[in-house]
């Protein structure tokens, strides 16, 4: 009885691939083997496992897998509306990056990087394999997943206090190399629309250029909100002509939507000539920055090899484990449009 | 014996919640809904379940959720990269409706809908609650959708043998209305821009084109192939010239994308008065199209309503099993924007 007692209590766990490599008389990797595509399997072994399989009724799909080997060929996509809705082409990207490694995007989009607890209460739910994080994390969230051994990558984020998987974009470096080439140009007076109150890219990029002008020993710039849409870019300088009285010599703006919005509203609705009597700036380089109504002056980030880099990551930690972790920090270039005197690089 | 023998029989098929009722003395119900958030449960019941759902290894999380009870949370939207690339709000919005309802959007892009059943093939490996399909499905693929009991709904797409479940906008009605305005505004030489080989929408909104210019007796459009975005405009209007020898009084492009790319072309190399010499409109209502730049004159789908009545459908089949199939069709609106000379409705 005893032996049917174990029985029971196993049998009352799920069938995994230990159970059907024990009923097979095969290895659980040659079970595991016969249900990847592409893995190399005798055709003997292949019978028996499926044999065994049947038996058990072993179910070998997505979801069976995720509870047997802990692998669903799922990655959630943590994203904020912020970024979606603003440069959307990231998501497109990831999907199209990570479906040629099997892999597809969970989707979870959250408006505020504040409320990214309860969002990850909701991929706990989910079997996933890893995890693409556009958001703030903190030093709990990071442990939440290391002990769930969830491999992740962040995006455009990293975590102050030490050294976890990132791939990033040097905001503050941007913003320092884009200040240095308006002030260059000639420009003293600055103004500044800035991003959503709940991006973090969009606060590296608002201190980078204030830090940058105070280097430089220049005024700090007039500083207004704006929302990373086209709407606020108009709103955004009639708020700045509005305080100084004047235009300033350059609107640098959080994101290029903003900065288009900016830049319309200055041709038609103030009949500013733009570069001659006003520069504006965006931040990121989207596709429609290089549309000939705006050839705007912007400082792209590199958006391909950013989402490259982050598939490449996160498959090679899903495939062999954590390796050390590692952040790949890469450059923005300034794209030189029509839309600002840029003097040279200094 | 027979009693032990049948309970492990039973007990090797994965623990669902029946087991766990009749371990509580509870019905399976009761049990469903101590693992749904804010379903109604008394506190005594509550424990008894727990208890049971602790002897039996009985594990709610979701991907436990889709082998007992067939629900995962995840809802697969099968989506044309055509569509994401150049009209990515769509994802978005579906994917902030549908996690409204605690469903999550697991991504399956494409480039050509012609592959279709590769994507398929995918799918089916993953447990999902259903399916929202842009892309073009045939009877067999339908047939495979209800063999396997998955609701589905399709985006802008419909099936020509039967009515199954579909949001639609009337293309070809869009592109009678917008061709009737045109013709009601002077216009009698057309030329179109098309959108890719691979793009059903584009495919009605150029047949909607050709159509409507034949019941007006008016000469048929000098068509172009084009690929939905904004260098295509360009190169588009480059052809048009080059082959008529001169502009010709309207440019109807099969998306905004496009539209905006010849516009800015039109204005910027061959410094044509838009619409003075040359009427320019597209399709969509991207909020781009909206910028003071372009203003452009275009046919709107109703996307907000429709990737609503999408997730209305969609919520109910899975919530309420499926009822009796239903084709909900929106109309598009002509937006009088500054690119064309309008005359009225007809």
């Amino acid at each position: 009885m005893a032996d049917i007692q174990a029985l029971i209590q196993r049998q009352a766990r799920r069938v995994t691939s230990y159970d059907v490599a024990s009923l097979a008389g095969v290895s659980q990797s040659a079970v595991s083997r016969c249900f990847q595509p592409g893995a190399s399997v005798s055709k003997a072994t292949f019978a028996r496992v499926m044999e065994a399989a049947k038996a058990l009724d072993y179910t070998p799909n997505a979801a069976a897998r995720s509870l047997n080997t802990r692998r669903s060929n799922q990655v959630a996509l943590l994203v904020s509306n912020l970024v979606t809705l603003h440069y959307p082409e990231i998501v497109t990207e990831l999907s199209r990056h990570f479906s040629g490694h099997g892999l597809r995007i969970l989707l979870f989009s959250f408006t505020d990087e504040g409320d990214i607890d309860r969002t990850l209460s909701e991929v706990w739910q989910h079997q996933i394999d890893g995890a693409i994080v556009a958001a703030r994390l903190g030093p709990q969230q990071v442990a939440e997943f290391e002990r769930r051994a969830v491999p992740f990558v962040l995006f455009n984020r990293h975590l102050r206090e030490r050294v976890v998987n990132a791939v990033v974009c040097d905001q503050a470096e941007a913003a320092r190399i884009l200040v240095s080439r308006l002030a260059a140009g000639g420009h003293r007076r600055f103004a500044l629309i800035e991003g959503p109150r709940g991006s973090v890219v969009a606060q590296d990029r608002s201190r980078g250029v204030s830090a940058r002008l105070a280097q430089l020993k220049l005024a700090p710039p007039l500083i207004v909100r704006g929302n990373y849409d086209y709407d606020s870019g108009a709103r955004g300088l009639r708020e700045i002509i509005a305080t100084l009285g004047a235009p300033p010599d350059a609107v640098i703006c959080a994101n290029d939507l903003t900065a288009m919005g900016c830049l319309d509203c200055a041709r038609h609705d103030f009949q500013l000539d733009v570069p001659g009597q006003l520069s504006i700036t965006g931040f990121d380089g989207v596709p429609q920055a290089g549309w000939l109504s705006y050839r705007l002056t912007t400082v792209r980030q590199p958006v391909e090899q950013m989402t490259l880099a982050v598939t490449e990551m996160l498959t090679d930690m899903i495939a062999g484990g954590p390796g050390r972790p590692q952040q790949r920090v890469f450059a923005a270039t300034v794209v030189d449009g029509a839309t600002a005197r840029l003097g040279p690089a200094f």
